[in-house]
């Protein structure tokens, strides 16, 4: 058994060598010690040593890793035919239809992509054409994806594309950081920036195009927003003849609970919504969807084509991945198990000193951890992470300081698996730091 | 039958309204009556009423329409797992491992990416970090994609997004437009056109980053090219502090015969490769291969990551597809059947007043058409593509003037089908604009 062990261990170390000699050293691996999953179901994976994880971090495979469902609507699609959109195909209209029908009325057109940055860069592209200004405002903590457009906007993650001249960055408020500043003056300093932001971009001659934002704000570290704070946001950016783009590459299709995509829940309203990751449970596809007004505007004066996007293929799994969540209630149900898991989340904040917030709602939760000052701790949530890992959970960090547990399960998860997935971490945190004497329950 | 028929025309009619409210009007279709395919297997296509057709033009399905090989393996890696690359996975690795043997020994990294789109804007922000400027050479009449980025040097279709003011133009000679100057003047001519575009961006203070060029110049027209134009080329961009991007979306993968990739059958020495179109057959799948020099460069200092891109799943597909080409022998196929062709339109070319020119190699035509006084004539090539259509053949046209037949079918097909390809595309040549009597054979 131990040789057993020892022969696959050297493989693993060989193959991340001949990884590191081909896609290269840099391309980033999740855990201490890389994980080498061979086979995946609903919110299982398991690793070539036939050890079973419980994923609670993984959002593309939405509706379960190897959806069955997913998997026959591609496997009979793509024995059968699959070529671009230049031919009529009643598989992608379908798809369309279905697709748009998640929307509100007056959002009923879509074009298909690839990914999410796809879908982000189409976006601007057609911000930019319809305001006729180049401006774009971006948070100040956030990644939309990785085209050189991205890049020039990006302040998440390291890149060494210069920061835009036509970029502004402002800051997403959140009252768990208010520092005894009340949620009206919150509010107002927030827009007040948006508004310095804007005015910075008219003088410098861009104007705005659009702003670009995750609904739920993931990657910023799922901030408690003031009420009225969105509205705000897309009054200032209108006014200013800008386009409202809601990036639900990580919020959408049913994450967050009660709707299907994030701005429905959080009363964002778009003028274009992008997509990606879910949207195929792991086959490549997103999709900007706007109005036929913008559309007509963007399209009448460009040829754009997409060879690989909405594809009969890339339909049939988009269809499955709908029908999964439709007829399994999935949206409905991350509300429900959301609350039972808010509510767990809410205990471990009040009994744990280094536990100052539990964050997010619907399916996608974040715990933010300090130490014994208060101040960001990212020590301890790497920590965390780590530890499940070894006990065979996944989760992950964000937020600027990546000192924000992020739990973010695969929506087909019970509420005994999140059950067991609470009750690891509230045990690894009072083991990691144990509550002073006294203290707790 | 004609009820039937009637039937389902009315559908597709029905089917066409549907797509125009959903994916648009302006998403382009092919041919004056679109065509609605349902099966595809080989180089054949079947529409909706039950018609074959034999595809002469689509470069996706390099392997074949439906190709089982792939289907197979996407279906049984789909059921299995699929998730993105920060975990390790050993078919990723074995693709990786396996494209790169196709590549000359000093490119030897890849980045996946999920289109020919991606590929081509991943490496323009490489070429930007390495280079440290931001100039860009293009083709005057070429298509890269379609990001922000690569809408603003795109010279072959119509974009709103203005042209950019670190893009430069210039134009790739073609021996068959020489105006009766010899091969040594075209040459200079040329050469001097790209060393004053570069001295342009030098003194507007951009410098220059790349040079991104299809190595056959497919939607340029398949020019015949000097001999020492691509190695002059290069020169002049290295000299500047640039690179040289090949764009092997259109060129790629035993499309051209003779080797793999484009510039190995030009002798354009690229630093970057980038692909897309045929890579997975159909299933999203691109990717940019270039040196550990230039990868340690930009990832050392950028972060970058692709959700989809190189999964297992599309790691299967794209083993598949290259394992058909290796075993089936299709670069190879490619040459000899190309060999073939181009006699055979060598002959048309010379009985036939309106064929200026037969262009292309390996299994990329282009049939140049002109009207009597030897101007573009793009109204007889698209009689001539609908009326292939009409007869159960696919083929299309390119050029700057639309007016060059292009054929490109699968790399599957075979000597018999081309025969009848090539002898039906004469038939039509004769029957649209006869010969003057006593002309020709």
């Amino acid at each position: 058994m131990a040789a057993q062990c020892a022969e696959l261990a050297a493989r693993d170390a060989e193959l991340l060598e001949r990884r590191g000699t081909t896609i290269g050293p840099y391309s980033p691996l999740f855990y201490r010690t890389p994980r080498h999953f061979v086979h995946g179901e609903g919110v299982w994976l398991t690793d070539a040593f036939g050890r079973t994880y419980l994923d609670a971090y993984n959002n593309v495979p939405q509706v379960g890793h190897a959806n069955p469902r997913v998997a026959a609507a591609v496997a009979e699609q793509i024995a059968t035919h699959n070529v671009h959109t230049r031919y009529l195909h009643e598989g992608v209209v379908n798809y369309a239809e279905e697709l748009l029908a998640t929307f509100s009325p007056e959002l009923d057109r879509v074009y298909f992509t690839n990914s999410g940055s796809e879908s982000n860069d189409l976006a601007l592209r057609i911000a930019r054409h319809v305001s006729g200004n180049s401006g774009i405002l971006t948070t100040d903590f956030s990644y939309h994806g990785n085209t050189l457009t991205l890049a020039a906007m990006t302040t998440g993650l390291d890149v060494s594309e210069p920061f835009g001249e036509h970029v502004r960055r402002f800051t997403i408020p959140d009252l768990d950081h208010a520092g005894g500043r009340g949620e009206p003056e919150v509010l107002a300093e927030a827009l007040a920036q948006v508004a310095e932001a804007i005015a910075s971009l008219q003088e410098a001659g861009h104007g705005l195009s659009a702003v670009l934002v995750d609904p739920s704000f993931s990657t910023e570290g799922l901030p408690r927003l003031p009420q009225g704070y969105l509205e705000g946001l897309a009054a200032l950016v209108h006014d200013a003849g800008g386009l409202v783009i809601a990036d639900e590459v990580q919020s959408g299709l049913g994450r967050l609970g009660w709707a299907w995509w994030g701005h429905q829940v959080t009363g964002l309203v778009p003028d274009l919504v992008t997509m990606g990751k879910p949207l195929g449970n792991g086959f490549p596809l997103g999709g900007v969807v706007t109005s036929q007004a913008v559309m007509d505007s963007f399209s009448s004066t460009n040829m754009y084509f997409n060879t690989f996007a909405g594809t009969p293929v890339a339909s049939a799994a988009g269809r499955a991945v709908l029908a999964e969540v439709h007829e399994r209630g999935l949206v409905q149900r991350a509300a429900d198990l959301g609350e039972r898991v808010r509510a767990r989340l809410a205990e471990i904040e009040a009994e744990h000193p280094l536990v100052a917030s539990a964050k997010g709602r619907g399916l996608f939760f974040g715990l933010e951890l300090v130490d014994a000052d208060g101040a960001p701790n990212p020590e301890l949530a790497k920590a965390i992470v780590e530890r499940l890992a070894n006990e065979g959970i996944l989760i992950s960090r964000i937020g600027p300081h990546d000192s924000v547990l992020k739990i973010r399960p695969p929506l087909v998860i019970t509420a005994e698996q999140l059950d067991v997935v609470v009750d690891t971490l509230s045990r690894a945190l009072h083991e990691a730091a144990p509550l002073p004497v006294g203290a707790g329950a």
